[in-house]
C-alpha cells in the first residue's frame, strides 16, 4: 500500500492548489480524480465552458457592439450552439494540460480513478478498468466539488428538461428556455441566452435574487434583463415540470403555465461525495451532502480537510484555490494561515458583475457611517468609445477615516475592474487615494475617480 | 474689460480641468477656444479620434477574435474609413457636451475666439465674426496644446501625405502605408492599420522606439508589428517624399526607396503658441514652440501657468488633467500640491501597452536591487477563453522590501489592468498582497498572481 502525506481527493480549483501546495513544502502528495476529469467540474462543466460559451455569445450575437452599431445589430443571423462551442474543446485540452504539466512539475503523483474512504487513513481508489487499490496517508482533503440537484418527480431528459451540467450538451438552439433557479448559476445563463434572442423566463421561488450583492446592483441587473425582454418571475414555485407536444409546461403553485423549447433547473447543488463515504471516515455530511469545516478548512475529523464547492457558499473557483492552499499550509505546520478576508465575487452574467468588500445593508446591521460614490460607466470617455448605455460602479467610503469599505460594479469588465478596488481596500486606500492619483484616458477604470469624485462632493456640502 | 481671477486658454484636458478647480475655490474663472474646438485636440483630432478608429479596426477587421477564429477570420471583407469614423461623431458631439455642461455647471466662462497676449495681465480675444475684446486676469493658464510638426520639404496635401490630423480625414483606405516616426502617435497609428491589412511600413531615425519603456514590452511590441507584416525600419532617415503616379515615394538617407499609397508623417509636435504671442507677456518658449514650467506649473512669468502638451512630456490626457488641476491649486493658495509620481502610461497601440513606476534600466541606475516576476496573459484561463496568443505582465520587485517598484504590460486590456498595480505601488503594497489576495476566476488580471508567484519562486530559491 501506497503511503503519501498529503492525499487530496479531487482535481478542481481547491484540490489543484492544495496539492501543489503540499508538494511545495516538501510533502509526498497525491490527488485523486477520475480518468478525464482532471481539473474537475470547473475544468469540464462548469467555469470555463461556461464563461467561453458566453464569450462566443457575446461576440458572434453582436452584443458587445449593438452600443456602436445599433441595437438592431447581429453578427450571425442564425447561431447554432455549435458555433458557440467552437472553442470550447480547444481550450479544455488546454486547461487540462497546463493542470497536469503544473501537478507533475511540482512532483504531485495523479492516480486516475474513483476514491473512497475505508477508514481515516485509508482510501481505495477503483481505476477505469475494475481493479482497486489502497492509499494510505496522514492528511486528506476532501475537495470533490458538487453537482446539481435533480429532485425527484423533474422528468429530466438531458435534451429539453436539463440541469445546469446538461445544458453544455444541448445541440439545438431553443427558442425559448425557461430557467428555474436565480442564483448565481441560473443568472448567467439566463443572460446569456437572452443576448441570443432566445426568449428567456426566469423563474425562482424566494422573492429576491442573489441577496449577497448590492441591492441597487441587483436592481441594475433586473432593469437589464428586462430591458431585453427577460420575463423574470420571484416568488414563484414549481408545481410540475412536463413535457408535451410543443415543448415542456412549467406550472407553478400559483397557477402560471409557462412553456418552452428548452428548461433549465438550476436550482441549487449538493456535493458530490456518496462515492467518496466519508462517513467510513467519521467525517460529517448535511442533508445536501456538503462537508462543513471550521476556519482552517478541517472537518469533523482533523487530519482530514475540506474545501471548494463541497463546503458550500461561496463555491467561487477563485476563493476555492485559495482554500485549498490554506488548508494544505495549516496540515503542514503553518497554523497561522488565513483566508483573506476581502476576495472579490464575480458573477459572469450579461451585463457582469462583481463586488468586494462589504455591502450597503452590511455596514447599516453594523453600525458603520459610510458614505456613496457612484459613476456610470458611459461617463467615461472609454465608456463613450464603446457605446455603452449600462453599467455602474459604486464605492462606500468610511465616514469615519474615508477609507474604502467597499466595492461594487455591473457593467463591461466588473470582474477585472474589481481588482483596482480590492487593492484600495486591503492596502488601506482612502477617498483621497483616487482623488489624487492618475488614471489612463480613455479607460474604464477612470469610473473610480468619477466616483470618488462623487462621494468627495457629498462629503464637501 | 472684464476681469477675472483665472483666464485659462485651451480647453482640452488641462485646460478643463484647471478651470473647474480655480471655480471650485470660489474663484471667477474663464476657459478660452476656439469656436467648435471645445475639448481641445484630445477630442477632435488626438485621443478620442484615434481610440474610436482603434476599437472600431478591432472589432471590424475581426482582429479581436482571430484568437477564436483562426488567424483568417474576418467581419467585413472590405472595410472604409467611413465604417471605422461610424460612430466618431456621436462620440465627439457627446464629449463636446459633457465638457460644456460640466464647465458651465462649475460657473467657468466660456468665451469663444482666439487668444493672444497684450501684456503679462491682458488679453484680447478674437471672435469668428473678427471683432475681437480684451479680458484682464490675475492669473493665466497656458493650455493650448501642439500640433504635428509640418517640416519644410514635406509636401502634405492632406491626402496622400498626411499629419496625424489629416491621417483622420483620409476617406480612401489604402493598401499601403508608410509611417515616418515611431514615436507613440506613430506606433499607434502603424499597428491599428495593420490590423486591417494594410501593408505597413514604420520608419525612424532612431535606432530604438518608445525609449521610455521597458525594454522587454518594446521587444515584444516589435514582435508583434513584425508578427503580422509590418515592416519597422530603425536609423533610417528621410531624404524626400514625392507623390508620383502611383502614390507616394519615400526615400530614405540610406538609399532605399519605400512606395506606398499614404504616408503619415508622425515625427514631432510643437507648441500651438504662435497665436498666443507669449512673448507679449513675456513667457519665454524653446524652439520647439514648447513652454518651460517649474514643479509648480509655473512659466518664467510667475502668475502664468502652462501645462498639457504645450509643456512637453508625457503629453498624455491622463496626467495633463492632473497638470491643470494642480497649477490651479498652486494658483490660489495651495502652495503644497504634489503631481502624482506614480502616474500610468497608456499607448493604444495594438496590443495595448501601459506601465506605471520605474523600469528596469531606471533601477539599475539608481542601483535598487530588484526581482522580476513575469506572467503570460495566455496562462490565465480568461487568456485561454479569450484565445489570446500574446500579452505579457512583469512585475518589479524590491529586492529589500518586496514593494512594488514597476508594472509593465502588453496585450489586451493592459491600459486598464495597470491600474491594480498602481494601486499597490501607490498604497505600498509588496509581493505578499498578490500572494495571499484572491483574485476572480478566470480574469486577465490573475497574472498577476501568477508573475508574483513567479518572483516568489526565483526568489525562494
Amino acid at each position: 500500500m501506497q503511503a503519501y502525506d498529503f492525499i487530496v481527493i479531487g482535481s478542481g480549483p481547491a484540490g489543484q492548489r492544495a496539492a501543489i501546495q503540499a508538494a511545495k513544502l516538501g510533502k509526498r502528495a497525491a490527488i485523486v480524480d477520475r480518468q478525464g476529469m482532471l481539473g474537475g467540474v470547473s475544468v469540464h462543466t462548469g467555469t470555463i465552458p461556461s464563461k467561453t460559451l458566453r464569450e462566443a455569445a457575446l461576440y458572434l450575437s453582436g452584443w458587445d457592439q449593438r452600443g456602436l452599431y445599433g441595437q438592431n445589430y447581429r453578427l450571425k443571423q442564425d447561431l447554432t450552439i455549435d458555433d458557440l462551442m467552437h472553442r470550447l474543446h480547444i481550450t479544455l485540452q488546454h486547461e487540462t494540460e497546463v493542470i497536469h504539466n503544473q501537478l507533475t512539475r511540482n512532483n504531485v503523483q495523479i492516480i486516475e480513478g474513483t476514491a473512497s474512504f475505508i477508514d481515516a487513513h485509508t482510501i481505495s481508489v477503483e481505476h477505469e478498468d475494475g481493479h482497486t487499490e489502497e492509499y494510505c496517508s496522514n492528511h486528506y482533503l476532501i475537495a470533490v466539488g458538487s453537482r446539481p440537484v435533480r429532485p425527484e418527480g423533474i422528468p429530466f431528459d438531458d435534451k429539453h428538461i436539463v440541469d445546469s451540467d446538461g445544458i453544455l450538451e444541448v445541440r439545438d438552439m431553443p427558442s425559448s428556455l425557461v430557467v428555474v433557479g436565480a442564483g448565481v448559476i441560473g443568472v448567467e445563463y439566463a443572460s446569456i441566452f437572452s443576448t441570443l434572442d432566445v426568449n428567456v423566463t426566469l423563474l425562482d421561488g424566494r422573492d429576491t435574487m442573489l441577496g449577497f450583492l448590492d441591492n441597487e446592483i441587483v436592481d441594475e441587473l433586473v432593469h437589464s434583463l428586462r430591458d431585453r425582454g427577460v420575463s423574470i418571475r420571484l416568488g414563484e414555485n414549481i408545481e410540475t415540470i412536463e413535457p408535451g407536444e410543443c415543448g415542456v409546461t412549467v406550472k407553478t403553485q400559483s397557477g402560471k403555465h409557462i412553456s418552452a423549447d428548452l428548461v433549465l433547473f438550476a436550482a441549487g447543488r449538493i456535493g458530490s461525495t456518496w462515492a467518496l463515504k466519508p462517513e467510513n471516515a467519521g467525517v460529517e455530511t448535511d442533508k445536501r451532502r456538503l462537508i462543513k469545516v471550521n476556519e482552517h478548512f478541517q472537518t469533523s475529523v482533523p487530519h482530514i480537510y475540506a474545501a471548494g464547492d463541497v463546503i458550500g457558499f461561496p463555491s467561487l473557483a477563485s476563493t476555492s484555490m485559495e482554500q485549498g492552499r490554506l488548508a494544505a499550509t495549516h496540515a503542514f505546520g503553518n497554523h497561522d494561515p488565513k483566508m483573506a478576508t476581502s476576495f472579490p465575487f464575480g458573477i459572469y452574467a450579461v451585463p457582469e458583475i462583481s463586488m468586494v468588500g462589504s455591502t450597503e445593508e452590511q455596514l447599516r446591521d453594523k453600525n458603520i457611517g459610510y458614505e456613496i460614490g457612484i459613476a456610470r460607466l458611459r461617463e467615461t470617455a472609454r465608456g463613450q468609445i464603446l457605446g455603452l448605455e449600462e453599467g455602474t460602479l459604486k464605492i462606500l467610503f468610511s465616514l469615519d477615516d474615508h477609507r474604502v469599505l467597499g466595492v461594487h460594479i455591473i457593467g463591461e469588465g466588473a470582474t477585472e475592474l474589481i481588482h483596482i478596488g480590492q487593492a484600495a481596500l486591503v492596502l488601506g486606500g482612502t477617498l483621497d487615494y483616487f482623488l489624487n492619483n492618475v488614471f489612463n484616458y480613455p479607460t474604464l477604470a477612470e469610473a473610480y475617480k468619477i466616483a470618488a469624485l462623487d462621494a468627495w462632493n457629498k462629503l464637501s456640502c
